[in-house]
């Protein structure tokens, strides 16, 4: 992020340069960036990001779903088509939307029609908050809603949206929260101590199967080097840790039967805060064990 | 069982007719009920059985292993040639040993190929105390065995088999416990009492996938109407219980997220003792749960 | 109980024999019986008692409040006069408010006379169902009742004191419940089974101090032959049940700190429904442990 | 400490500097810094410790029984008669064994007068590391020892005075380990999520009674702002954490009887390591919690 905009600086430019710095940010809509010029200085990021969306917020509801029909489909024909802007294709491609097989693609294509002949503006959901199938969840979900509070959500998620691509491009204080963090820690009850050693593979768990998302070993402290997800927000998702606790107690040495009672721990979770802190332990004899969400 | 002799009635029967009831509870081995006629009477079935294993057990290591060498191959030609007792045929039965894919009945026609070049006689396996996959597991732990090590692990598995079948054919006190027992209980640590109406499926998990074996719901005590395995000895191998906690919590009226925290909550163990008690019971709230093997 | 009435017997009973058995459930208030005995015949022994309390509900609430002020103060000046009912007496006793204090003797005193003086009647609670410290807690809160509002709960009292009364006098179907139990159970979750020969006193809690009511060592299934408490009403109050788990640990022969991490493990709780089944179970390693309402 | 001596300087001293910086860490003995002074330099504060014990260790065992006996008796004579060290001095009445009841008094000196004759020197151990409670069970425990291993235990008590006492001596690098740390986390596993505003107290418990040693409240985290003991050895002891869950439960607004089944939570468990960390956490519902050594 070393080409980022200090915030110091975009207080400063007049009305071109700020909005050459920030035009983009919302989808195909200037506008916003010379509507919060009026605003400056902002003293945060947070605020900078705040004064934008009140420039949405101040328009009609007419304005307001014209601005939102703006949008790309989701794996829609303006991704095939090469028709949005190059931040809707990193992002969407980011979770596969771009490598969709028929049959999904399919589905997408069905859902997003539905969508825009009963609310005549394009499914709009900020996609690097969201697993595959959390964002057919939301499809269908939101399929039901009153079109006023539809219109509310599609903004929620630009707001989301474009909050990320804010804190990418501008740099200074109070930057608003767009990263969580999912941990853990293996506390073996059975010796008193944090467990050493321990794999643990990270899936998600989608309609359709589940993935490795990632896999790791407990250190000294029971814990892993670096948090198993962090950096970004967490995507909107069902996952499962599964822990290699068979191998752990039999490397400890114990006398446990042949066909363990524990052997790989499976512990099932939904995550429905991208910004959180999901901290999932797992305190753990051969006979036993309890989790909760930490934090 | 109505066609059970009683204990009584054997304890009272000449030589022909003791022979005649329980000359083929050992595979094609009337000698060994022979051999138990001078040993009555008996107070309990359990020590009429142990009779017979101690006729067996006096025998010379070399007979041991003709007296082994009688059985049937595991999902071997004999099955296929029709020339298994019927109690090993309905034995075997059970497991589905009869109807494995070519894959598989290769796989143990190679097992037992090894097996018998390196032993001498055919693995033998209590297979209604075993999973298919315990079985694979045995088969390939018990080919590093030593002679006399397996000869005496296969001597312990003809117990088992013939444990079981002396219970189905003689009524009487003293029976031997040949049955195990799986139950759970759903406690509501966020009420504080029994969670009722939740659903559980319980699978067997095999290395090669999983298969429902039972589903059920919690009565109002929280526990279910019958326990979920009884009246058979467990199948030594790899379980799961899932139970489902979100539409439980979201019956309740809680106010969770949409995607909550714990929705199907899964508890993986092994079953090592086929006639044991296994209580695998379940305190959860929305947010944490724990489990233990109780009794 | 031997000499209980049957309610076949009372049900065939003239008014005057039915008054004779029942007249004195309700302290000094015969007309209770009475108005009862237009309602035979009865189906079950709580359909009696509501019965009965339906003849004081019909009552206009001057006539409940003359109702409510023939029962003695509690600890006060009637018990010591000698001039309460036999059943009060015992009641009372059962709780020691006959041995108190002088300044314990005081502190009612002091109550009973604000709470006249407030309501015009006196403080009536089913003793049988509280602890000292809950019956001191009690009187203050209702202290600070409406008349109306106090008045009803002094009438619920009533019926907790009549229930009891009525299901020792009278045997026959449907009885209403009047009797709690208190149970417990220890898992050691380090060896994967009931906690056997587990030393665990049970004590009362009260603001000015403890009282050991009971000692117990838990069997080979891991809970105490009987209930720590069974056959009466749970007495509200705040418990303590204390497990001794060091020496258990110790005589398992386990390789633990000179001062174990946990020794004598206090699991501290309020009880407040007396007819219920409170069941606080320990599952419990050198090093952890965790508990919950059962039941 | 700003008066605390560098190890650089140290290194750099000739004899009498060194000795005169450290003959007294060693009661009564500049024998040890002197041999010390002969294997400079010292890379690490630890090392340098080591060394001076390796000095120690180097001795006859009559040498090191007479090094052992010039320390003074605990809460004895020389204590009342001033003829302490200073640094002694201040030890013992850390622990209050300066202000001792005449029976305590005297409880102190019957095990002096019978470790004195048994082993021929005084009773040494680093007081700073215990309760009062666990020097009385050391001394009747110790009293049972053979003398060598006696004599062993006495060096292991000086190395832990003196490590002491060289850390708060010396500044540099590599400094032994010599605090321990008692923390502790509160989860509401009925919201999910830290408790907030949780009253803790934290006492001592001994045979004759218990002693309050701090009060704290929870922060957002749950957690307490600073550990509940830190920067010295914890006392070898038992505590008790007692959580104020009632009122922080009530403060939440849930429905719960009168009389709540948990109120004040209990955890009572024993240090045993003074230099390890304790992390004490309590995950916790209205009707269920657990508890677990953590770190």
């Amino acid at each position: 992020m070393s080409d980022r905009i200090s915030l110091d600086d975009l207080n400063g430019r007049d009305r071109a340069g700020f909005i050459a710095a920030l035009g983009d940010i919302f989808e195909h809509t200037p506008w916003v960036a010379e509507g919060a010029y009026a605003r400056r200085p902002f003293a945060t990021v947070a605020a900078l990001h705040e004064a934008m969306m009140g420039v949405v917020r101040a328009r009609t509801e007419a304005e307001q779903a014209t601005f939102v029909a703006v949008h790309p489909d989701l794996a829609g024909k303006a991704a095939r088509a090469g028709a949005m802007t190059a931040a809707s294709v990193s992002e969407q491609a980011g979770l596969g939307l771009d490598r969709l097989s028929e049959e999904e693609y399919g589905r997408f294509e069905a859902l997003n029609t539905a969508y825009r002949e009963r609310f005549g503006f394009p499914f709009v959901i900020c996609v690097r908050r969201q697993t595959r199938d959390a964002i057919l969840d939301a499809f269908e979900r939101r399929l039901a809603h009153e079109r006023a509070e539809e219109l509310a959500a599609a903004l929620a998620e630009i707001g989301h949206i474009t909050r990320l691509r804010l804190v990418e491009r501008v740099d200074g204080p109070g930057a608003p929260e767009v990263v969580g963090r999912l941990s853990t820690h293996v506390l073996d009850t059975h010796k008193g101590g944090p467990a050493a050693g321990v794999g643990i593979d990270l899936y998600e768990v989608g309609a359709s199967g589940r993935a490795l998302l990632r896999q790791a070993t407990t250190n000294e402290d029971g814990r892993t080097d670096a948090p198993l997800i962090a950096g970004a927000p967490l995507r909107i998702g069902t996952y499962e840790l599964v822990f290699q606790m068979g191998a752990y107690f039999a490397a400890r040495g114990l006398d446990l039967p042949e066909r363990p009672f524990l052997d790989a721990v499976p512990i099932r979770f939904g995550i429905a805060e991208p910004e959180g802190h999901y901290h999932v332990p797992l305190a753990v004899t051969p006979w036993s064990y309890s989790t909760y969400r930490g934090s």
